[in-house]
């Protein structure tokens, strides 16, 4: 009986184990890449790619976002893959610095490009013809991200999504609602007047909650979303805890502001300020203080996104997470009481990492001042 | 006889003494308040902040504005106090650099905002629901001008009224016209046509300049603008001439391009004149060649307005100060013969005491360049 | 006959010599220049000013584009001229860096501003009123020169043509079809569809690729942009491939997405394709790695140019030359294997001189290291 208690013990730690070693940005795993074969490591870095949306790092979350978009429609899922390679080996074939490469850096931007041409499309699913803006769409996000990251880095400030957001813009207005080639759907902004307006069903807006994390993928379903919060959970808990907050804040913000019913339950009125949570969360070490500045970013963050909706969609666009990467670039520049938890943007690691290293760093310190101490008293 | 014109001259020349104490940037003041409670700390900081609009900085001239607001309407000036209290607490709180908050920097942003929002809400005065986007609006300000100062840091720019100009444009695109809670009125272009075009009355038309000046806070009242001039005049009289001219010349662009009369008659064609024009005169030493600049800068704001006041009308949105804000931040990166009139950010005092600065720091060359020579003769 | 033959010979390379002399920079006349009048000299710059347009730099192109000018619409050319003159002259007058002015840095943006001011105006030729607006635009965009370049100075870009971008948009948005002094035609998006559409006619599509490039000149005749072309040949031949190149591929562009014919019958979706072509072409020394990041950016300034039309479109605005400068700006930010072939703004030539100048250096830089090798070896 003790022998199997004992077993049974020393196999939960072993499980235990292994999730830590699946969880965070699992470095070790670039030491046992360094010698594999190209596709293996295009694979990892798409797959790390694919987590960098959501401030990840982790190539099993990857797989199991992946995973959730082909679970929600195949097509999707596809259209993703394709998308975080091609903009991946443009970025190879361009000559980009290899450590960004392997880091995922230039994956997440053509990945959301394709996922968002494809949810716009109105010529339907397995259209091919999509394929072509697809891997001209993501290979020119490599472009934009290099060139914003050369302008940005004045600032220490992270490319972000800026270059998703510039080119799925550019795309719908090149195409339009009654394109020969390629139609999309207009977009009908959050804050237009609903002729048959019925009363709100509660249960129906916290279920948009949990979608509101989904939505950061262009995945309207419960399944999927909740899958996607599982990966960023294995990521970090914290920063799944981060997004939720944030999706709610959001959703809090789309009730005062009366928008349409339609976005509240999708979860469109909550991504916004899950993303602006997320990224406080993420880029500045975890406190009680940054948590409150956390939430004022998925205020500022899911107000601005309704905002920006509103004047996008006077001409039929999307505001996409304009709101979101705008504020938080912003919170990155802040000076003031937040900007002493700042993390620089090379040295972001997990959120749980970050604050380790933290207090690793701090510990050394005081130690170091210590033994300084004792040297003058002695 | 003799001495009683002796005691008037010494009473007038008192009186002077005292008239010049409270004119410019009264520096004195700050030794004194130092061990003062912070209530009056915060007072004096928030009038310096309601000064800080018109480029001032004299807590004195605030009180003036402020009494000028309050007699124009009581409501108005209720959401100005909050404002500048709502974004100098928040400033505080969040740990803002405390030179910055003592000297206003952090009060101005937040009570243009409020004001506006009074302005532009069309639930009329007393709509007590309109103090949560006031309180909101106003601590938002905070962490944009916290951000955009970093940014703009590297130019030695100031964030000067950009923040405001964000806040209230995402506040009137979150609403609408029609919106349950915040309704607000739709803003008509300057350049729209009129359907019933009458004679253009001259005496309006110079009306509508000291309105120019008003229209900085809002105001659109002849007396109360008086009085905000006069507060100008307080702190320096070459600004106060450089906002009426600037508002002048805004009127001049105005009648141009033939803009709407009720544009002209209610002193809105003149504001961002007028602001150009202060800027140009504030943040330069005076002289002649500056003072042409500062007449270019009136028509380049002024001209500017027009043009984004009818791009941005055609989304019901006002250009509030946007263009003078953006001239401004031109011409302080202008090179050629105005740089070398340019006094650094962290050094702008009433322009009549940078004259007096500059002179002083001039004459010390000469003197220094003297002695250096005669030691060389001797 | 064997005189004959030789002094044939020997003419023509006089002739060749002549015509290498007239080429490219023709900085051997800058010499020629110091002691001339002042009439010549602002000549000379100004007929600089005229090709910094095209990215080229030499009066002597820049004499044929203002013929061709004058010869498709004597109107337009002295538009243009005027323009030309008085932003040269504004320069001068406020004091910029005498050099730039030299080089003809501050009369291009002047010139295209005249020039659309001219194509867009529906109040007809000859209407004098109009070098109202003309002068002063001009004179502005001096303002707008100087500021960006010292704002975009800290990544070593240039002004490039932002200056006249932002002045014609802010003129058009300042009057309007119906406007009283100043009526400008609507300008029709790209993506509009077509009431009655007709077959597509493909010589009239490859008549528009030489119009392409007339058409950074705001000219539409045949002729006068063959002449244009022949200025860019004269300065560059390279550079002339590129314009020419870039022309077509923006055609391509306009089929793929379907524009109206009229757009690309015209020759207005060839000109930003033309554009970022010659802007990466020019900008970077020449090789097979550059011309095909060349062609990226003509693909990417034509999708761009025609999103920007199509947004810019539904308020009734051109999108001008915004794509192009844009995507350019873009490219000189550009990390990886592109950045290894820039040349610092300040040490652009004509491309041919480029090429040359690096491979001295780089045989310098050989000789130099072997000489080294034989000291060692000694």
């Amino acid at each position: 009986m003790e022998e199997a208690s004992r077993t049974r013990a020393s196999f939960s730690r072993r499980v235990l184990n292994g999730l830590l070693l699946c969880s965070g940005d699992m470095e070790h795993l670039d030491k046992y890449m360094k010698d594999k074969s190209f596709v293996l490591q295009l694979a990892v870095c798409g797959l790390r790619g694919v987590t960098r949306v959501i401030l990840a790092n982790n190539p099993l979350s990857g797989g199991l976002i992946l995973a959730a978009l082909y679970w929600a429609s195949p097509w999707q899922g596809l259209l993703g893959t394709l998308g975080v390679l091609a903009s991946t080996l443009t970025a190879v074939i361009t000559g980009q610095d290899s450590v960004e490469v392997a880091g995922g850096h230039h994956g997440f931007n053509g990945m959301l490009v394709s996922l968002l041409m494809g949810v716009y499309s109105s010529a339907g699913d397995w259209y091919w013809w999509l394929l072509l803006p697809v891997f001209l769409g993501s290979a020119t996000c490599v472009f934009l991200f290099s060139g914003l990251s050369s302008f940005l880095d004045r600032w220490d400030l992270p490319a972000a999504v800026f270059p998703f957001n510039i080119i799925i813009i550019l795309y719908l207005l090149c195409t339009g609602p009654e394109h020969p080639y390629f139609p999309h759907h207009s977009v009908k902004p959050p804050g237009a007047l609903e002729s048959n307006a019925t009363e709100l069903i509660a249960l129906q807006v916290i279920r948009g909650i949990p979608l509101g994390v989904g939505q950061i993928f262009a995945c309207g379903d419960l399944g999927p979303s909740l899958l996607i919060l599982g990966a960023v959970f294995l990521y970090s808990p914290l920063l799944a805890v981060h997004a939720l907050l944030g999706s709610a804040v959001g959703t809090l913000t789309g009730l005062s502001t009366a928008v349409r019913h339609e976005s509240l339950y999708s979860g469109l009125s909550g991504f916004n300020g899950a993303l602006g949570c997320m990224a406080v969360g993420g880029f500045f070490i975890f406190s009680l203080w940054t948590h409150l500045f956390a939430i004022a970013s998925a205020f500022f963050s899911a107000y601005a996104d309704i905002a920006l909706s509103n004047l996008m969609g006077t001409v039929g666009l999307p505001a996409c997470s304009w709101a979101a990467t705008l504020v938080a670039t912003l919170m990155l520049l802040l000076t003031g009481s937040l900007a002493a938890y700042r993390i620089p943007i090379g040295q972001v690691r997990a959120p749980e990492r970050n604050l380790q290293l933290r207090s690793q760093w701090e510990a050394g310190n005081t130690e170091e001042r210590e033994s300084a101490d004792e040297h003058k008293g002695s």
